[in-house]
């Protein structure tokens, strides 16, 4: 067919898939070209500014190397990550769901760009922040199934910045910091210290820092410290918990944030912590308890 | 605003648009929002596609040089080109409308990357592709107004690929070929020797093509010849002549075609041409009158 209008075009587009052979790629491609039509004629977008944005595009793809992905940066701060990661939750919870309360399930929020596989395997009550700047904070709190039982021996995979924003993996050359792999006792109790993250700005210097520019938004990210949540026989989770207090809390440049995950961090004197370690400064304390849903057999 | 659901999301990016300057701006990025996360939606999109989606943006971006334009080539085969170019000149029909006539103007398609400014004026008659590879053919007809007033001195900026599928641009070091500036006489007729376009297929080799493979389309454009028509009071117009008979002429691989621009090549014996050359081949004959809008005062 050969399109004599903007009607007729769209469906010519969609037509030319009648030769897909993979169902799921037909599918993906013809919402794609309906939502890319449909943007189009709603803007009414002009030859000049098709151009710009054709401009925009190659410059994001061009500022990928091997250590930065700006494609990924221009879906986190358009909501396009954050959407992705609430579907897959979604779908896993449906998937895995047994009863009422998976719902329950502790929310997920994006990974972002500084997971780093392999992290050391350390003791309850650890200290994986040692010589990291930043305020020290004592964090706690239980890993349970939706049914409230305890899982013992669930992994807390946790990573962080320091209290000034920076990752270990920002600086050349860096050791592993302020990341540990820590698993749940028998009661499902989880403790370790750590310090009290700081907000960060996203990467401003390419094509995205123009765009959030242009948007009249700040790139910032609110103080969080990353985890990925898992048990034998339970849907994983990979979350942050958010800094109440944190600048930023309620304008996450990557919409990351979810009202679940913000944790009051609360601030005590030098002296004697929870865990019976002695502290000859102030430090602050976190509590949050994990909530995973089993799996279906 | 923190979400907690898919539309919070939705409306928590929308909301981050308060701060744009430039409204224009803002409405555009809106509406990509909008239906940029109404397509995740949709689709339900899972992490693994969404990160072949990065990586084919990227590999689209990283293929870009200065001699190629892989987005553009991206935009062209999902309609998007065209669509823009059927809402441009619905645009500036709308705006230099003076009758009802307006709508009859000649249509507009895609530009393409073969255009190269400053072709040779030649005059009315001319040869414009000597020693170009490819069937000789007399392209003759007028160019009007959209009341039937003949348009003296309008021009014509003509280019096309050979009779074997190839541009000049795309050799490197050659030459002009196949391009010329033709001005219509005071009856507003042209007439001009070229020779008959042949199909030829887009770039395959890089992630575009490989997108049209998992699509199951082929490549190729049908054989046609561009030209810019323009006249000094009336709305320009950039524009295709499609050769009725060539293969894909139902399957543009950048949806290009309009009904309107198909014309009929007629083979005629060697002997006299209509401008009174002798042939001593055989020959085409391909006949377009041309329509432009008067621009509004």
């Amino acid at each position: 067919m050969n399109p004599s209008n903007e009607n007729e075009l769209t469906l010519a587009v969609l037509e030319r898939l009648e030769g897909a052979t993979d169902p799921r790629f037909a599918q993906i491609m013809a919402s794609l070209i309906k939502h890319l039509h449909a943007f189009l004629r709603d803007v009414d977008l002009k030859p000049d500014e098709w151009m710009n944005g054709i401009q925009f595009l190659t410059a994001v793809g061009q500022a990928c190397t091997d250590k930065r992905q700006e494609f990924i940066l221009l879906s986190d701060t358009l909501g396009a990550s954050m959407m992705v990661v609430m579907l897959d939750q979604a779908r896993a919870l449906a998937q895995g769901r047994t009863g009422a309360k998976a719902t329950e399930a502790t929310e997920a929020t994006v990974q972002g760009p500084y997971y780093w596989e392999g992290a050391p395997e350390q003791p309850l009550g650890a200290n994986i922040a040692e010589g990291v700047a930043g305020e020290p904070t004592f964090y706690s709190g239980r890993i349970t199934d939706t049914s409230g039982k305890p899982l013992q021996g669930a992994l807390l995979d946790i990573w962080s910045g320091d209290g000034e924003g920076n990752y270990d993996m920002q600086i050349e050359g860096a050791e592993m910091a302020a990341r540990a792999r820590i698993r749940t006792d028998e009661q499902g109790r989880y403790w370790y210290w750590s310090i009290q993250p700081s907000y960060y700005p996203v990467p401003v210097d390419g094509p995205v820092g123009r765009m959030l520019g242009g948007m009249g938004r700040h790139p910032n990210r609110p103080g969080h410290i990353h985890m990925m949540v898992s048990a034998p026989g339970h849907v994983p989770v990979t979350t942050h918990l958010f800094v109440a207090n944190s600048p930023y809390i309620d304008s996450d440049a990557v919409f990351g944030v979810r009202p679940s995950l913000i944790v009051d961090y609360e601030k005590h004197p030098a002296g004697k912590a929870p865990d019976g370690r002695v502290m000859d400064q102030p430090y602050w304390s976190a509590h949050y308890d994990f909530c995973l849903a089993p799996r279906q057999a």
